[in-house]
């Protein structure tokens, strides 16, 4: 390992150089005339790829073209005969958000600049300078022939910013070449560089439009003011009736499934550095809600959530207008924790609604598929290696989190590779993915190169 | 009476003719490039009060002129030596509603058609046949040499359909020579030609816009989601408090000044013609719905209300956004009901949202200064003089309603002027005022000026 830790240590100022190269492709996925340019960058990947030693391939889909990188069999080592050989997955993309509005953007999203310690550029922490540290792990092993206790194998997609949807098929159809033992993501986040952390889980989601129709049309509603149901009450006597005051979802069976925190989870989420004020302070709120007895870390990750995301009826202009509307509509979307099943939630929040809406409107609800949320036992073998490896790389004693967020492609990863995901994440909190200013920590690089090198050890001694 | 009838009878087709071309000038209030159309057709209509034989002056404002007829001492008989004679204004209003969309009529707006027994183009019902009715019954008067029971003078405004900003001033400057016995207005509507009506009461109307502010921004509902109250959940919560499940108003106090209706007035609201099915068919809802213990009519003219009039919240586009919005917004108007008032239940909606309001956000309600209900004892001699005129006008027995609209004026004037205001409407309820194909029945035309020819004799006599 020292050889492994000297080399990435030596070459760290040509690691940011290539990473800026990288980072000048603007593989913008979601806008068609950047189509070339995505393609350009997987080739950019795939050259790298082969240059740091991996046996590459690109694969084309429907949408954007997924690479695929391995560790050759000669980068293994012999290890013990009567054990095989573990294989991981490193999960990641190389496609970034669109980097508008341009204008607030300190320097042009893809001409990367260095200020103090942090690298500006459209996708630097989101994702490429996050896989590109495991990257760089890989080839100081290769590089330096020091053999790998294990298989490594790169699928970087460049479809996660517009939903993935080609990662599936693609997966189901490689399903025996990608079976792992574990699959490794990083782009996710942590409190910061004294804070690095495991995240443990995810919270998984699901999506309702709720409208209600009254009248055929909006009426006055001086003529027929109070002898007509109004739409828009019905809709927040609903929605209202969903939420017990004191924050609790009121719907019911809504809790039934969810697992409980164990006494170590609620230890471990209770070292999280931001405390009562700071989360005051950043949201501008007066004060912090939510179900009663559990802290502002756990029910910002750990509870699940029925929540309005916006509201639409009758006249929203200036002045007054004295209508009766003839509809209006919410949307709602519940976040999910482990085990809570979006089909399940689905039929609960479907069935609340349609029991309580009186017969005097009509009710129409369109609901998601949703995401699963996600979760591996913060104790298990496999998340204590992890931990190792991030108090190696860091020097300090990491954290365990849950996320609050959901990331879709977690739980359909582990259930198509049958395996289960660690989610590393290296950016700040400040880092700015998907805002303008994106930015990543070249600490964070550097320390997600270092926790790469030593998590391919730790993650193979405990399988 | 018969002379006054005859002419009335042998002159229709040239005051229909001369409706027409009052209905040709544009007078369209609110849009700047018709000022001189309004100043205009405000001349045409002196001009015609001088023809008619009414001492006429135009009164310029800060808006549109207001063009004031009144009776020549002349016109009078000598009545009994005991008794005062008597002073009625008529109110009405030379500007009209714009025109706008075009496409939607079947003839343009300013080139008046007949088709069948009604009489197409803006303005036609909203008001300028309506008050034409009554200015056509004086002239009977005045050019057959028939005395007149009272003194009659014609207030026409020209920005009724901007608010009549300018009316309040001249009213309060002009007090003394307008002070009335009674003011009557046509400016409403009736079921039917078969349904002609008094309407004795109006309700009023406060309007209220409810701001409700969480977080400084909008938030991810993934990393904060039930860890912050959601301003759009407090807002339904708050609106779903202010209403019970039955219609019933749950805001403490919000009935404690409504006067209770009489059995005379429930029996002559039951006469109306609607029936609830009518209302369902009318309004395309499945079931009716309001306050316990009351007809639809009764619901929706005698009963005040809280109602929702527009929903403002967070993300409204196609799809799902997952955010927690920073705020959230409501627009709100109550109709008021004799003898509620605007400024009582502005202090009791606020109080009750202020109390309701958790503290976990930020309350903001603007309200406006609102409008009074009206009403008149639809059993006060006066009442029962219009109604004797209706019949003898119509030749059935009338009705007795309350109109669910507000009209601001209308209190306005009878306390500037110390004199309760009469409303006889004479559109039907396909005259689509303010809408495309805008029209006035010529029947209704005819029968007002009738209504109006007997109005002066019968009130007088109740005087």
């Amino acid at each position: 390992m020292h050889t492994v830790i000297d080399y990435l240590r030596r070459n760290q100022a040509r690691f940011v150089a290539e990473l800026c190269e990288y980072l000048r492709l603007p593989s913008v996925s979601a806008q068609a005339q950047h189509r070339k340019e995505v393609a350009r960058c997987a080739d950019w990947l795939a050259a790298h790829c082969r240059l740091v030693g991996l046996e590459t391939r690109i694969y084309p889909t429907n949408g954007h073209p997924i690479v695929v990188a391995k560790t050759p069999r000669s980068a293994v080592g012999p290890g013990k005969k009567s054990k095989r050989i573990p294989h991981y997955v490193v999960y990641g993309h190389y496609d970034v958000q669109p980097p508008e509005p341009l204008d607030l953007w300190n320097s042009p999203p893809f001409e990367p600049r260095i200020r103090g310690k942090r690298l500006y550029a459209r996708g630097a922490a989101d994702n490429k300078g996050q896989h590109f540290a495991h990257l760089k792990a890989v080839e100081a092993y290769l590089k330096t022939g020091t053999p790998l206790p294990c298989n490594i194998t790169f699928v970087i997609e460049g479809e996660e910013e517009v939903g993935s949807a080609n990662l599936e098929p693609f997966l189901r159809k490689h399903k025996a070449e990608l079976q792992a033992d574990t699959i490794v993501i990083s782009d996710t986040g942590i409190p910061g560089l004294r804070y690095p952390a495991l995240t443990y889980g995810l919270r998984g989601i699901i999506s309702f439009e709720i409208t209600i129709r009254g009248p055929k049309t909006d009426l006055h509603s001086g003529i027929y003011g109070g002898a007509v149901d109004n739409p828009a009450h019905v809709l927040c006597a609903l929605l209202a009736k969903a939420r017990a005051a004191d924050g609790r979802i009121a719907i019911p069976g809504f809790y039934d499934d969810v697992v409980p925190l164990t006494d170590y989870e609620r230890r471990q989420l209770a070292r999280l550095p931001l405390d009562e004020s700071d989360f005051k302070r950043l949201l501008g709120v007066r004060r912090l809600f939510g179900e009663p007895g559990y802290s502002t870390e756990e029910r910002r990750s750990t509870r699940p959530t029925f929540e309005i995301n916006g509201l639409t009826s009758g006249y929203q202009g200036e002045g007054s207008k004295t209508i009766i509307p003839a509809w209006a509509r919410a949307k709602v979307t519940c976040r999910l924790v482990p085990n809570q099943r979006p089909a399940r939630i689905r039929h609960l929040v479907c069935n609340f609604l349609r029991r309580a809406c009186p017969p005097t409107v009509r009710l129409e609800i369109k609901a998601g598929a949703g995401a699963e949320p996600y979760m591996i036992s913060p104790e298990s073998p496999r998340a204590q290696a992890a931990l190792r490896a991030l108090e190696a790389a860091f020097g300090c004693r990491p954290l365990l989190m849950r996320e609050g967020g959901s990331i879709p492609i977690v739980p359909q990863m582990s259930r198509l590779l049958g395996a289960e995901v660690i989610l590393l994440g290296l950016a700040l909190p400040d880092a700015n993915a998907h805002g303008p200013n994106e930015n990543f920590n070249l600490d964070c690089f550097a320390k997600g190169q270092l926790l790469s090198a030593h998590l391919w050890q730790e993650l193979s001694r405990s399988n």
